[in-house]
């Protein structure tokens, strides 16, 4: 039987909510934060370290495990699970969104959109059947429908076009599915105007499908615009569903998504943002190869349980960003991961326990996004020379 | 009280032994491989990786450390082992050979040798007396003392004069050390010359070192030169004190020295070749990158009982590799230096029950050094897009 939603609690004075997404490798209690492993790997860790981050379900990129190793390679093997060792849930994405920002050539027809490989050059077509069709090969417990990802800004006539485009693709996606053990979800589209997000909420509503993404945010618009889109269609979508907001965010932007009925979420930030160094603590980011980190023989954030916090000082992690050891973005990775999963956990507690709201405000009160223990000028020397080596 | 030999037992048909090494820090096995953590990490791994492989000792280069972090900061975090977060025993080089092989503009002097760093340029000098405060600061299990390693090929006159120095700094090195639990061990040297090699053998043994390094071997010298080398000097060494073989070497050198009575080795090989896909099996080095492993649903080696072999397939490793993921080094590290200690801990067992020639005559036979399965041009052309990456 394929995944489904079980609305646990729904919180008073936000539209924060309490769930449990059931699937066929297990239980994912929602609010969640979903790891991006990009090419069947979380960049830098094992499945055991996600295991005891915490990780409860992962997201992967059908675009790129088409291109390498293949999906039916990874068909051959049982499934994306078993081919990366993965027990738990995983979702991936339709790739829709990939073949325009990372495709060479992504040229949209009526029937799907041709491309050319980022890797080899090679020519492909993906069509609402196809992309379907690799998904059922990668066998992952969420699927997502094929759909066309708006570029910010773009006019209102586009988006009408490309919007229809998603809502036919959307249909051919439903008949194109042959396994029964895969929850299939539609993706909202409409770009920044509020009517055809309304329209494309309550269009793939009337589809029944098990669940609903939110796509085309954080595409480059203000926060206010992102937020104001979300609160237009939020609403629309059935409260007994589960919701999720692609490619979202930062741990403010979790908190403040939450609290506008978000059940899902995934980033590659988290773990990016490690590997140059920047790491999450309650007062904020920091950024490790700071000189005052040099000496510190204290963790990265005293109240953090992850294993680079127990095991480690911050001038340990800071000596390894400094000599450029692998080990460094490994450790960075693991903590950021775990901040983010370990917030989820939190607001999911106090949205059973009825304090989401102070919860909420202490942790926006506290938590300043931008990177306040380094100059400026230093810091994009240090961020351009980790770029170079990661 | 500092480390001290206990010898085990000494194999009948060949100069092998097997012993235990007692450190404050728990008991070596003996013959064992040391991994090379150079800046206070085993490239790519945790402390709890290193343990799982059965890691008993780990070797670091003081040169590195001394630049950065700084000795002295590492003694103010109480030493090496709780900077990095190493429960077991530490043993730390003298530098001697790395002053020559990356400082800039190394000069040699009868009190020490003055250098540029690597790093940042800045001038240093290391004398026998400052070399012996910086591992004490340090504080590993066994340090080594300040020793000239001269290049090859070299001069029987410049190699006198080096020993010369070398047997003064020794002495200096004794007279320096003030804590009594680091065991310091002297190293012999003398080029290719055997009667040097003779003269440095009894005179350091004079001196009465807790244990002997063998130094200035495998610095592009025929196997066959190293081999008679040490066979000239083994047998001048005390047999109740360790014997450690430094910077060898590959899983054929290790059978074939301990043969020859050495104890102890480290080599930076094992984990540098994992990250350049170099895998070994029982069968000798296989290249993962090798399109033959594209789809292969099997671990890397059947026999092997590593997190890597009971995880994951070659195929996926092979991914790993060719989507230049992160996790590719880290799993082919663990792979090849299980298979080292692994290969220890058996050459080891079969000493006891007195079978290690039959094991030797097996491995080597079977152990073929060269990559049978990739043609060299490929092989030539992956490696070095590894590099590139690495």
């Amino acid at each position: 039987m394929a995944a489904f939603f079980e609305l646990v609690k729904t919180e008073k004075h936000s539209a924060a909510r309490a769930g449990v997404l059931h699937t066929p490798h297990g239980d994912v209690p929602t609010p969640v934060f979903m790891p991006v492993g990009t090419q069947a790997t979380v960049k830098t860790l094992s499945p055991l370290e996600l295991l005891e981050i915490g990780a409860r379900i992962i997201l992967s990129n059908t675009y790129h495990l088409f291109l390498r190793p293949g999906s039916s390679l990874i068909a051959s093997f049982g499934g994306l699970h078993r081919f990366m060792a993965w027990p738990r849930p995983i979702l991936t994405d339709s790739g829709g969104f990939q073949v325009f920002s990372l495709g060479h050539l992504g040229r949209v027809r009526d029937d799907g959109v041709s491309f050319r490989s980022h890797i080899d050059g090679s020519e492909h077509l993906f069509t609402p059947e196809r992309v379907i069709a690799i998904q059922e090969e990668l066998g992952a417990d969420v699927i997502m429908a094929f759909d066309e990802c708006t570029p910010y800004p773009s006019d209102l006539e586009y988006n009408r076009k490309a919007l229809k485009r998603t809502h036919n693709w959307a249909q051919r996606c439903l008949a194109a599915q042959t396994r029964r053990d895969q929850a299939l979800f539609g993706i909202v589209q409409g770009g920044m105007f509020p009517e055809l997000r309304r329209e494309s909420a309550r269009f793939l509503t009337s589809l029944d499908f098990p669940g609903y993404a939110i796509g085309g945010l954080s595409v480059g618009e203000p926060k206010e615009l992102s937020a104001k889109i979300l609160e237009e269609t939020v609403p629309l979508l059935p409260e007994g569903k589960p919701r999720y907001l692609m490619g979202v965010g930062s741990p403010e932007d979790l908190v403040e998504f939450v609290a506008r009925g978000i059940d899902m979420f995934d980033c590659v930030l988290p773990t990016r943002v490690a590997r140059n160094g920047a790491l999450f603590t309650r007062h904020g980011r920091r950024n490790i190869g700071n000189a005052s980190f040099k000496a510190l023989d204290q963790p990265i954030d005293e109240s953090c349980d992850c294993y680079t916090c127990r095991t480690f000082s911050a001038a340990y992690v800071h000596h390894l960003f400094r000599s450029e050891e692998l080990l460094a973005y490994r450790l960075a990775s693991i903590h950021n991961l775990r901040f983010m999963i370990r917030l989820m956990e939190e607001v999911r507690a106090s949205i059973l326990s009825g304090s989401f709201d102070r919860l909420r405000e202490e942790f926006l009160a506290s938590y300043t996004p931008t990177d306040q223990g380094v100059r400026l000028s230093q810091k994009a020397k240090w961020v351009e020379a980790q770029r170079r080596k990661a």
